[in-house]
């Protein structure tokens, strides 16, 4: 197994090589602890500035689990829950975190892994209509991806409209960037960490699938929120001791826009096997410009690559075919796209003549 | 601050230089996630073979709160509770973490940090004997730390006393060995891994104030804690999705014996430190041979050296004096010390003279 | 408001007269408290017979929100989660409870209120044979009413297979009986309480709503569950001090066959109104025997009846009509009924002519 | 046992008469559920009456367990902890209740179960200059039962004290009133529930130890705390389906008076005792003058009246002699004090003897 090509997920490697050998450079440095360090701070002003507001707060938090249930525990009341796409990641793949700290989910149904402020205006509106409702959980939260679960985008306007619907329901809007990168460098998008502060009480930008060794930076605009924010991340384990290492790899990331770049690599990199496996004459479960893809592949045809390379299985779609995802990441590199490429060419090669 | 000279923790540096160039070498291998790596299957196996037991899982976690928070709340149905040293990490030092996960922490009087066999037995039978015990919370845990918040040791008739009556009131028994390198390697240690491991239902090896950037490798004896620990892990945050990087530096740590040698150093590093203090005629507030001094130090020379150095106040003593906490780790240098040393025998000449 | 007649819950009075004056009777009696009595014993020993199983313990809890929440958190460690219909009372009217208590709860799509034995197995199936269930919570118990939410029952058979895939599965089966006696009573019901004690691991027996003034007695037979719970209805507040007035009125509803006998009348007065809305022709949002009625009913019919009767309005049906929600009780009068039943008559009398 | 005389605690009997009255008169009505009747209406705009305040909200809540974690849990924020007398119930008699909801009691030593304002300053005062207190659950709310667990009251003073204290530091103040009618009207008392709720966030009047079947009122004055508190009691399971029930006890308890007549009786009769023991020459383990009395008895003399009484053994005191709980209520005849006070005198005939 080890010797296979890994496209099963964005976090098959370490860290990008800056980030190593920025991590050597300060190994022996003397700091204080739990992210009272420079490296923190510079990290910080660095993430301020690009979301164009010196009042928001930036935490450093070990890992996505952590960073979702220490941001929806940190904003609720017990009697209150927090909206998800049903495909959200808090509801479908985290061990129910969420509600390991006394919430519950509100799933809204999603299309694509999005949801639309209308259906968040309705479903809001549903509870706030029932006579009944001392009997349900209080919606006081939305929870979204960008990109999402499926690799797809949400537009500006979307994302403003959401934004919208929150402020005028009294919801927290919390963005799970934790492919951040991958969505803002893809093609449609259409906003930047601006726009995202300004649409959102608190997101996150994802460091563990984009160039960290692990970590992701929380932005926590909402100052009810935002209040003893730290104790909460501590309570809930995510205050890394050494919270210097944090600090030095999103530095490194951000200070001058590798970030983006790597990111940006990643979705060029799926780009070249979307299109390949379009001139092979597949269909995709879902279509997106971002870093994972989603094929619908015949079995003979997964089975073969599979030996050489892995991917992840993700369901049945027919007797004969099932959805794939594969993913890219910084560190994919074009030799291996290229040799998958080129497999999908050879094998498909009766197919490609057929339909030419 | 950033140019003194710290003693204030052993958590200042990075990872031993050894565990670094490990982690650049393996960076861009491609490996699957969340521990299910060779690297994890190889520390396992170092580990389960110096616990002298092949049949105990062992689980590498991101840090010592979620390993404290993850054991215990594994452990326990809802109505149960965990005894603590009442000046306990988790007690003191954690946020309330462990009532975050719902059970209450039952304080248990300590001696330098430590707890005896019969205070439990003579807590427990309180407990027990109590006909209102439906109004109680069942103890059904203990957990102390070796070495301890005072950097003192158990000796092995006493963990063992300790285990016995565990054994004998149904109580699990959990070490929190966050420094257990450091007080194994210490003068009057009389007891190895595989005695911690007859002993204990689950306990943890400390890596990050130990020589790794991060991370605790917990050892699950007791099979009813054991079932399904991974998903407690998970579901608490603690599973690291680049789970390799624990792997690699616990096989680092223990396939040589480094872990013992670098905590050896500190202990050593701390009794040249030890000394000249006694030398300059200071009581400690706690005896200890370990890597934490607690001397009792004149303000007057704690505030002088704070020029050069940080260490940790930690409580007035009488008027003129304070307890003082000194740390050294595998990383503190010979030369560090000396300076140390030298400052103290300079500052202390004349009452050096007076006691001559 | 105070003057309509009540069809809208069957909690809409006190209690039944004969346990009103069990309670005058015994109200200056001097007992030790929290259930500890001998009314509690007594009533102990009467379901225990009628359970046809002497092993078993009884508890009685406060209320029904309470005695769902604690049988379920007694029951599962902390990565567990409930399977329950996707509109089970615990997921749609306890306001998050089961989520508070750390709990995910897995929804089902039910119909008609019922689950089926495939349905668990699949669920069930995908859980244990996904290979990355350590990102996914553990179903560990199956959680459903009898009879549902929409008073539908479970056949003897249907519940059998349920428990024979939970016996399988490893998973705890629990039936809400919050209107148990509605349902045992029922037309079609064929099972009693001796094989409902065969089939679960916990269930109970809801007074709240069949002739107590609040209280349900559960039964719990499965040893792991029952093992300290009492002390868990401590801890979450559902011991009664005066325990005795719970185990007053279980007794007396229980001695003489007056739970069943009154659940009949309660059946009877329902298929009065039942009886008479078929013969004016209309449809029902769900069949079903007991006491809870849901006839898709023209709005101007509704809004006529409300005027005199009140009842629950569910959800709309089309756009001249809804489903509404009626219910009796072991409290309704048949003057009650045949005064609804006359103005149901007089009100649709052109509609009745129409179809004759 | 059953025949013995009860002083084991002030919950040994149903409710005052007059309540079974009510309760059996209103039996059959209807109404709605979940506290929004008439009687609950009624109930509270007396409540709000005699607290001089027509904007706080009142609650009914089953139980007095419910309502400690209802109303925590309600103000709390995840990391925050509450302040309690070492002695306090609920650190010590509600199985870990409060922790249950996740937060951290923090204990203040008590004498005499008192506390005072200057150690809720001191011990807020080391949380909040502690550098390291993101590691320290942080102190919200500061709670206290009046009379005390040892029936000792706050004088006007300290409980102003105490409020100025918890205004300053930004401390919510709760103040368990299980008892408050027996505090209210002992001798000493000076303040009455206008005072209670000037200086209270959130309190409540005890029921069920005081002439109720159950039930406690909770008066909540924060508006913080007050938003959406209804849909606190019900996922925690304290809102009662025939909320009525609550309505109608404290309706009659509070509309002229009775609730402080029996308290002041149950008063009386404890202080016949009181002057009895005294005569007899016993020591008491804490002085107060409400319901609860607590001698140093011999244990040959607790052995003999044992024969006849119910009382409740607390804790060795010496050699031969035992802390006793001696309990009145509203519902103590002074038929059963006679008896006791003339077996008190005879069986200490000599001893009083001796000493006169």
């Amino acid at each position: 197994m080890k010797n296979k090509i890994e496209f099963s997920s964005d976090y098959n490697e370490g860290a990008h090589p800056r980030l190593m050998e920025k991590l050597v450079e300060t190994n022996m440095l003397q700091t204080f602890g739990y992210g009272l360090d420079p490296y923190c701070g510079e990290a910080t002003d660095i993430i301020r500035n690009l979301c164009g507001n010196k009042n928001v707060d930036v935490h450093f938090i070990v890992g996505g689990t952590l960073t979702n249930l220490i941001s929806i525990c940190a904003s609720l009341r017990p009697h209150q829950a927090v909206f998800s796409p049903e495909n959200g990641h808090i509801h479908t793949m985290e061990t129910g975190s969420i509600e390991a700290t006394g919430h519950k989910i509100l799933t809204i149904p999603s299309k694509e892994g999005k949801i639309t402020a209308e259906q968040i205006d309705e479903a809001y509106g549903e509870y706030f209509c029932n006579e009944g409702r001392v009997h349900l959980a209080q919606p006081k939260m939305v929870y979204i991806t960008h990109p999402t679960e499926y690799g797809t985008l949400y537009k500006k306007s979307e994302l403003q409209a959401i934004a919208n619907v929150c402020r005028e329901r009294g919801l927290f809007l919390f963005v799970d960037g934790a492919r951040l990168g991958y969505g803002m460098t893809a093609e449609g998008s259409d906003f930047d960490l601006k726009f995202l502060t300004e649409c959102c009480d608190i997101f996150y930008i994802g460091g563990a699938k984009q160039g960290a060794l692990f970590g992701e930076a929380v932005v926590v605009k909402n100052k009810y929120i935002a209040e003893d924010f730290r104790q909460v991340i501590k309570q809930r384990g995510g205050l890394l001791s050494k919270g210097r290492l944090l600090g030095i790899q999103f530095s490194e990331l951000f200070k001058d826009g590798l970030y983006f770049a790597i990111a940006k690599h990643a979705n060029n990199m799926a780009d070249m096997i979307r299109q390949s496996l379009k001139r092979a004459g597949f269909d995709f479960f879902v279509e997106n410009t971002t870093n994972l893809l989603f094929p619908i592949m015949p079995d003979r045809l997964h089975e073969e690559l599979s030996k050489t390379y892995n991917m992840t299985y993700l369901k049945r779609w027919d007797n004969t075919s099932s959805v794939i995802r594969i993913a890219t990441s910084w560190a994919t590199t074009e030799t291996n796209v290229k040799s998958l490429i080129s497999d999908i060419e050879r094998l498909c090669a009766p197919k490609l003549k057929q339909s030419a």
